[in-house]
């Protein structure tokens, strides 16, 4: 089963297109976690557990993890989603991009150490970069477009023959990259014309889906902008909003709670 | 000391604007460091040693380390340069970039983590993505600019306004984004006329210039193109036409040939 039919499963499995973000900073996960063994392990598996089954996916921030050398916890993890949320996509947040031969590297590093079922990376150095991945057919190969920082507007929001960046990045990867049908792209929620816009062009291609929460996105207007022709099309990602919902022996429940508020918000506007 | 003193140092201190890239592939290292239990970092010191007084820079990128496992001996590699071979300086190529919580996580990655002098970022994402990095006074941030690889035309040769995108990220690069005068910028070897525009645009800013060797391109019209008005400016890498120089247990006596030649090359034409 490709990237695209597992995600499209997991939808329906779980009538749900929320993502969790797992990006565990040690200095925010509760005390009584802080002190184990393997505190990021442990504070994700709880909030995997108590929210399995409200999402489609899964999206672990590899900085959180490298940054604390915690990559051996960052593979226990995938490893755990796999094995115990069988259905549930691993999304693998790594913004990868290199010259062809570093860039199969960077394919090995997400698809074969940690057994990520898609992995995203950055189109700034072209086509020929992004082959490493897209050669994994199984794979999802997730390409930055319209990002939900304000900076996004730097590069991506550029008018090239009177159309900007961000667009010329869905036409390609519409057209030219998703040779394998693997292909998803980044837009963020913070910005729902550019997510209407690049709806448009990539007519029912999943979109990854950051900027609820924490970064102000508006979910009605996501969900409206960005949704498919079958009501579905969005992975709608939240880190911080569930993660940290709560802060104390309780943060998995609290988790949940947050998790199931923002996945039926998300499902009233399908 | 800051990063670009610290370059500028390093290229007199050895007369040399080569930088060694260390990427080594496990099923290329030579057989007999293959069986070691260490074998990526015995393959980089014997290399740091054979070469370190003829290079300016050394560049491990971190996708060899990643898809190996071998973290721990990217960190062992760093240490054993800064250690051994003081003053001259460590990039670590990762070609990091993220929203500004998580580009903080990469910049401690690099930077505290793996005590890197610099760090190659993308800035497809825009301006407020590299100011985690930015904000780093003393360690070098290394932005795309025009690559190496001939899919670079696919976005950085887009024309906006009159000017391809390479030449806007260079200008921003100069102009918004060096406020701490840490900025350093990649432009490929393999595109000369690139290079020499970008020359004209950032002054006497270092570039580190990939593509050398393997990739094909020339050192005459490179360093012609790219020096600055000092004879120096370039940071000019080359990876496998030098690590992999000899196959045998001569290894490390073969890549000091190749490097030494590649040095007094250079430094004919600065």
């Amino acid at each position: 089963m490709n990237f695209i039919n597992a995600i499209e499963s997991s939808w329906e499995k779980n009538d749900s297109l929320l993502c969790i973000g797992l990006d565990p900073d040690i200095n925010k996960i509760p005390a009584h976690i802080r002190s184990m063994n393997e505190p990021i392990f442990e504070f994700n598996r709880a909030i995997i557990d108590a929210t399995g089954d409200l999402v489609c996916s899964f999206k672990p921030q590899i900085a959180y993890y490298a940054s604390s050398r915690a990559e051996q916890q960052l593979e226990k993890t995938i490893e755990y989603i796999h094995m115990n949320h069988p259905g549930i996509t691993v999304i693998l947040d790594a913004k990868r991009g290199d010259i062809g031969s570093t860039a199969e590297m960077y394919a090995i590093e997400a698809f074969e150490r940690y057994q990520a079922d898609a992995v995203t990376v950055n189109p700034y150095m072209g086509g020929d970069t992004l082959d490493p991945f897209l050669r994994f057919k199984d794979k999802g190969v997730v390409i930055l477009c319209r990002t939900s920082n304000p900076g996004a507007r730097d590069i991506q929001d550029l008018e090239s023959g009177g159309e900007k960046i961000y667009r010329i990045i869905a036409a390609k990867a519409s057209r030219e990259w998703n040779y394998n049908g693997n292909v998803t792209l980044v837009v963020g929620a913070t910005y729902p014309d550019e997510l209407s816009s690049v709806r448009t062009t990539v007519g029912d291609m999943p979109l990854l889906v950051p900027g609820i929460g924490a970064q102000g996105g508006d979910v009605e207007k996501a969900v409206k902008n960005g949704r498919n022709s079958k009501g579905t099309g969005m992975i709608i990602n939240s880190s911080r909003g569930i993660i940290y919902a709560g802060k104390g022996k309780d943060f998995a429940e609290a988790a949940r709670t947050a998790a199931m508020e923002l996945r039926d918000e998300i499902n009233k506007y399908r």
